[in-house]
């Protein structure tokens, strides 16, 4: 039987602000991607979340942001590599406390925003994420994207890559994302969506924007919650995944 | 032998700056109040001192603050209990990845500050603090005022409170601090403060600013590391103690 | 013919986050209260909502808080008075520059969240509000409370107070606000706000919980837009002022 | 007879934390770039600073930064233009008050740090300060590096670019300057740097590290005043080129 995790991004409010719809989001994901604090997620949210999560069943994972909470994580930032493993690892134990307390662990990291971005192609920095992982002493997977220099450095210190796929964004035909901002990169219909999920899942493939059939590794889906109507689309996701005969269930 | 715990406070730079003498200061204490990032105290500051602190049998504390870098922690501020709780949850639990990094263990609770001053007297955040230490799961002792209201609800929760004195505090003929602000509610000279120290430890009293003699309990005496001169008298504070035979070491 | 002042809080995100419906509430106040970086509003908010307001006629307020992002400057704050002094000129001169930019000015200062109800009935913040209103040199006038400390102060410095009503908060029989928290505080019924806003405005006068007729003296009414429907229920305020022959212009 | 200006960064600490010697450097300096709160720099220090300075005759400068305490304005930022710019507004704005209420006004800006590196060859970045200085109004001028795209895109907004200068650094043959991490880059020995200062004013020009002379042209200075005996060095600088007839003040 085919099996994939489902992975979205959640506890992206701070204080007064929200943004995630969180208990939506829970029932759709079997891997919840909790901000941490320095883009997003106030302790009290995260504590929220982390019960959500674990009263359902969804697995936790510590979602690791450079400290930028004005610019939402999203501007890269050039911090030096032992600063920034301290700054990964400062983030994972926090979030170990309330998914303790909530009678999980934090089972896996994924790097938010721009630190996503820029530890695809910059080894330096990938490197760095991967000691903050190796600081925080789980060993714990990294969740990320196929042939980014972030997995490449996680398999060299003996950890376990995750790689992921995303049915929302066009993907070139070697495999790599279409950059945001060219013609297609997003996949807005949500038709569309919903058959590229089905296509990863079920037959483990994807259709570049040129047009070339690729294969899809991916052991997770990345689901986005952060836009109008994104949780009902992630909810169709899993609702087709489900009647296609997919078993939704965290990564091994 | 008369044994006795001296703390201080460490790591309270952020960034580019720097407060405390932490490696000197490491020389004399026997308890290390680490700062978490909230009044003080980032990523790669918690971790030197945590590397610190263990290789020199030092055990780590979490010093917890209201979240207030611009006031450096000294301004009391309402937060509601289950926010305040949380917040306390969330410093243990980012020290306790460096404390373990380092092969040792965050030991003990101490709140910082306005917060240390506001849970003297104030039940309702002495319980938030103490709902913090207790998510954070450890059953970690609370370092405090005696007569406080947060050592209260410490006990009350079924954790350890440990008391503390300050050599370099006056009393009050009931055994409270003299505030400070008022006359004489510091001791500055440095004679003074080791023979208060000598007192405290050795003969268990202190002499009330009113000329009483007061029991002291106290398993630790606090020392301060933040003002020019601070670590030297820390310094003479104890070899003074070690020439009169007190043994120091971590409260039990 | 009768006029009044219509005021709401605006530019109450921050960064990827946002709350008011700035562009909604700026089609229905006559003087906009901008947050200015300290409890919410970033730089690009800040200019955004200038452009709108002076665009649109709208008077800009400097909307000060504490510093407290978590809290959304909720949470009061035991600032040194000459802190806060400081504090409020920054967040006043930040705003003016975008004002200016826009072609108009500052022409008020108002407390946002606890500021605001710490400023009520404590004299020493109150004084050092209108202290950083006296230095950032504008001679500013402050809105807030009929009877509170906060317009006291205003008014021992030579400036001048401008008193606000509340339609949507029931007031006890000598005047004051009936806390938040106590039965029947907060008027929920849209047609009961509308009714009380129009008597406001009108007959200058309101009917406290308990069964009196109250006279309002308040140049300006307060309308609150950060809530579901928030927004909507402004604009009937707005709506029915006008039907009713009221004339909606800034506070002189 | 020969003038130049010497600026220094001032007002580097924030809340509890001291970094610069104000008091020491505003004796030195006839230009004071003080920090604006984005990466050092509280609304208190930023009022004493300016006090002090008018009091003095300094000139008043913006030191406008990205914004990140936690690295003190060193790492380098991905921020949109449009961000970038309205932050470099809000900080000038917040100066201004201060600046103001000491009796005199922000006569110039200088970018921090990383935001001063990266706008040395980053166009769009450049372009992004300079609006954020034509948004805050005052047609101020920019304090920069020779050569740099900064003062370049100061040049075609039909601003004033200020060149400056660097005793305590080495230059290539091409004259920029040597990278800190290079060998030679950083001049330490203290009569070179005497030495180097006085050629720049009364020579107007500089030995390169490969031994070619180059020609200096700039208006200004740079003393550092953030290390150990910074501001005794830059005590000397000042003292020798009163000492050999250079008149000290403000770039015109």
């Amino acid at each position: 039987m085919t099996t994939i995790d489902l992975n979205a991004d959640l506890g992206e409010g701070f204080g007064r602000w929200t943004l995630t719809d969180d208990e939506a989001l829970l029932t759709v994901v079997t891997s919840a991607n909790v901000a941490c604090g320095f883009h997003a997620g106030d302790p009290s949210t995260m504590r929220r979340v982390c019960e959500l999560a674990a009263a359902r069943g969804v697995r936790i994972g510590a979602q690791v942001s450079y400290r930028d909470l004005a610019g939402f994580g999203r501007r890269a930032m050039d911090v030096p590599a032992a600063e920034l493993s301290d700054e990964v690892a400062y983030q994972i134990g926090a979030l170990e406390v309330f998914a303790r307390a909530a009678g999980s662990r934090v089972a896996y990291v994924k790097p938010h925003g721009a630190l996503y971005n820029r530890t695809v192609h910059d080894a330096e920095q990938a490197g760095a994420v991967v000691e903050g992982v190796r600081i925080s002493g789980g060993g714990l997977p990294v969740l990320g994207l196929p042939g980014s220099h972030l997995l490449d450095a996680v398999r060299k210190a003996g950890l376990e890559p995750i790689e992921e796929a995303f049915a929302d964004r066009a993907y070139t035909a070697v495999g790599t994302l279409v950059p945001r901002g060219e013609p297609g990169a997003v996949v807005d219909d949500g038709d569309a969506v919903v058959a590229r999920a089905l296509a990863m899942a079920c037959d483990r493939s994807v259709v570049a924007i040129t047009g070339e059939r690729l294969p899809v590794h991916a052991k997770s889906l990345c689901l986005h919650g952060d836009t109008p109507g994104a949780a009902a689309l992630a909810r169709r996701v899993r609702d087709e995944l489900i009647a296609s005969g997919v078993k939704l269930e965290p990564f091994a």
